[in-house]
């Protein structure tokens, strides 16, 4: 998988092992980044600009790098957790890769997604997460309810957000494992997953905008988990 | 400027007043926006699919709104509000648009941004907005640091928000006028910036990655200054 761009580069860098190759342009001149490559050993392939052009889509200011594929994980190895992050089919890639960074910051300790109706580890998401994502445990499931139900059978106390006949997100008791649940950028969380929630958080709305961003929306309700542990 | 998408049409269908024209797709059939088009005045313009393919990059649906261009606010107008955020350089439009979005939806009165290195009112930003841009101030300003002295005359207390050197988000006072300022996606908010805030904030990190996307990290400000509040 390509990334590119130079902030993106310095993230990745930082962990040579997921890197397989560096692709640069003639020339190319960031005194940083060439620090970084000159004491490590890089497999590095150096191109002319039209050349890389040609490789991607958006602006890659000279560094590419061609970085391994993300290994998702087992479920099993989420649920001895005491806090993972359910999203019940987020299809933005800006969406997924900033909620991966968030969740990697506050310490949640894994992401569970679907296989189906989600957006996968794309390099967009790879690139939004800024890095974070290899340091993040994400497990794929076909079934979100009865991951729950696992979830459940392991001691999390299940979590989700809606609008209606929800609770105020600040009167809610995360001091136990939590499964916090992230609906669908349009549609919310799905019926069947919302009645196995064993609360339902609702985050106050003051204007005539009756909901947010899915990845602000789960920035605020981790860090609210998170201020109530630590 | 065009914005397109059935659901950001249903939004801006909601304040005809900023739709100057409605173009759509020959034979479109989404019950729910035609019986909004039926049941109001609006000025409609039916293109083929190809003719509209050309018009924008992205996937248009079968709909697009002509809207009016967003009228800056002057900087007075914001003067006597109680809870007002000042951009720092934010430069990525789907940030500004998350940031206006949750702005908006927290009852934020204003936003101050700078002329220069600060993304304007793009329809990315519109678009990432859900529309609450119509509803929100939003001031321009040429300096920053003599804005600020302005709100201090008037009565905000300014916070900042950086990694070092600051106090844990949750032990500031709100309570006042705030004015609350959000850094630049990499370089954070600038030294003379950081120097007239009467606090930095700081969001705890537990991980490895070191800061959060500028979006999510506004919203658990701005959700923790509202908490204080209401």
């Amino acid at each position: 998988m390509l990334v590119y761009g130079k902030n993106v580069a310095k993230e990745f860098l930082k962990n040579p092992q997921n890197v397989k190759k560096v692709i640069l342009q003639e020339n190319f001149d960031d005194k940083e980044i060439n620090s970084i490559l000159e004491n490590n050993i890089f497999k590095v392939e150096v191109l002319r600009k039209h050349e890389m052009d040609h490789l991607v889509d958006g602006l890659h200011q000279g560094i590419m790098l061609d970085i391994k594929d993300y290994q998702y994980r087992d479920l099993d190895q989420l649920l001895d957790e005491n806090f993972v992050v359910i999203l019940d089919h987020i299809e933005d890639p800006h969406n997924f890769g900033a909620i991966i960074r968030t969740c990697e910051a506050a310490g949640v300790s894994g992401i569970i997604i679907t296989k189906d109706r989600q957006v996968g580890v794309t390099p967009t998401v790879v690139k939004t997460s800024a890095g974070a994502i290899y340091n993040m445990k994400i497990s794929q499931v076909i079934n979100l309810t009865s991951t729950i139900s696992k979830l459940k059978d392991h001691g999390f106390w299940v979590v989700g957000t809606a609008l209606e006949d929800s609770t105020d997100y600040r009167e809610i008791d995360y001091t136990g494992k939590i499964a916090l649940v992230i609906g669908n950028e349009g549609k919310g969380i799905s019926r069947l997953v919302r009645e196995s929630c064993d609360f339902v958080a609702k985050i106050p709305m003051y204007g005539t905008t009756n909901s947010l961003n899915a990845s602000v929306a789960s920035g605020i309700m981790i860090y609210e988990v998170v201020r109530n542990r630590k």
